[in-house]
């Protein structure tokens, strides 16, 4: 039984997330399950490094299955690319370790959140969040090293409560301006229930002298999701990358 | 009664094109007029380059129509953002000589044709024509040199007969490959219809060796439509560039 990495892009505009709900036809996992279980011949769960939420996009998302098949690497990716649909695409394949999964290896990740001024580019208007206020650009930028570091994220997700942990390490935000378009990427060890949305909503909030500077200590301190700022459209928000040792 | 002119973006995928036809609803022009239309407050027309026919898109159409508002040039601009579709967009606006009209006044254009090999980018999936095979790009570049300079392109078009001239001049053609998706850039004095289609098809065609290069002396000699290779579909093609003086 071989186990495959995959490295996967999709536009997630007309799906539920990555993960299969129920009888739900429109998630990634499940288009991705349909082709593998015709695929290995028998029915095939896929393994992603975590969900992505409903309208959410990627660029690198990372998953793995386990299939016994007579077909090179290369005729599994053309294989998978054939049938699955258009806006889902595997960009990269290898054989991993028998032990290697997707979501518990991982050991960080890379997200990008795109918020445009005014009316975006009509050819990557499904990729951001489109309003009409400009952000201050070093205000947002200074406020961004305060979330630097370990630090318990809870009020800056929407879990309300958590039996597990909620501290996580961001490691980098960088934000630069292309455009009209203000680009937001986070790298850190994990990210928790809609964490990325929130903290570019609470920079922006911040660029845009809607809450002050020190609201960002406040809720890390505290721990009151109400203080933060907006939770962001899912349209804006892309997986980037995610890493393994 | 200014003469705006403005350079205009849009994805064609769900029009039938550039130009108003009848009752038709879905047409760029249809959805700019009924925005002018409103804004001028009277029955504007607008006039564009030239058509793109449905399905193809546009990076830079140029179009030009004439109104009295109190509007600042910035103002009519957002106001056609705000009430055009998500899919055409105003880039610039400026006010223009009262005899300017952008198919007249025309001088040159460029377009680009784009064709994946294997799936293409979710990102980009509306934006070239996706296929399985893998064209050499010298055999291309080699046939494309036979196509520069003044001729009469009749052969490459589908036009049929024409009364009107179908001799145009081919400027320069690149070719390059990105990533698996090649790119033909097309610069001249004007097409005809269907013509970069075709071209790009008979490039194709010569480039994946299903015709061979003389083909391209011999129908711009013979103007027989037939001999010439396929029209590639309109999704690959895009309006880049319209040039003035």
């Amino acid at each position: 039984m071989k186990n495959y990495k995959i490295t996967v892009e999709y536009d997630g505009t007309r799906y539920a997330g990555w993960q299969r709900q129920g009888n739900a036809k429109d998630t990634i996992q499940e288009k991705f399950e349909q082709v593998l279980s015709k695929m290995c011949g028998k029915k095939t769960e896929i393994f992603a490094s975590g969900r992505t939420d409903r309208g959410v996009h990627a660029l690198g998302q990372v998953a793995n299955f386990k299939c016994e098949v007579e077909m090179s690497l290369g005729e599994v990716k053309d294989y998978l690319n054939h049938y699955l649909p258009r806006d889902i695409r595997v960009k990269e394949i290898s054989e991993a370790d028998a032990r290697f999964h997707s979501r518990l290896s991982a050991k960080g990740k890379a997200y990008e959140y795109r918020i445009a001024v005014g009316k975006p580019s009509v050819f990557s208007r499904k990729f951001v969040y489109a309003q009409e206020e400009r952000p201050d650009l070093n205000l947002m930028k200074s406020a961004a090293e305060k979330l630097l570091g370990t630090h318990d994220f809870l009020g800056f997700s929407s879990l309300g409560k958590s039996k597990k942990s909620t501290v996580r390490t961001i490691s980098s935000i960088d934000i630069s301006e292309e455009d009209g378009i203000f680009i937001f990427r986070l790298t850190g060890t994990g990210f928790l229930y809609h964490m990325v949305r929130i903290l570019v909503g609470t920079l922006f909030d911040i660029g845009t002298e809607k809450l002050p500077e020190s609201v960002i200590d406040e809720v890390l301190k505290t721990g009151v999701r109400s203080h933060a700022g907006t939770t962001l459209p899912a349209e804006g928000l892309t997986l980037l990358e995610v890493y393994y040792e």
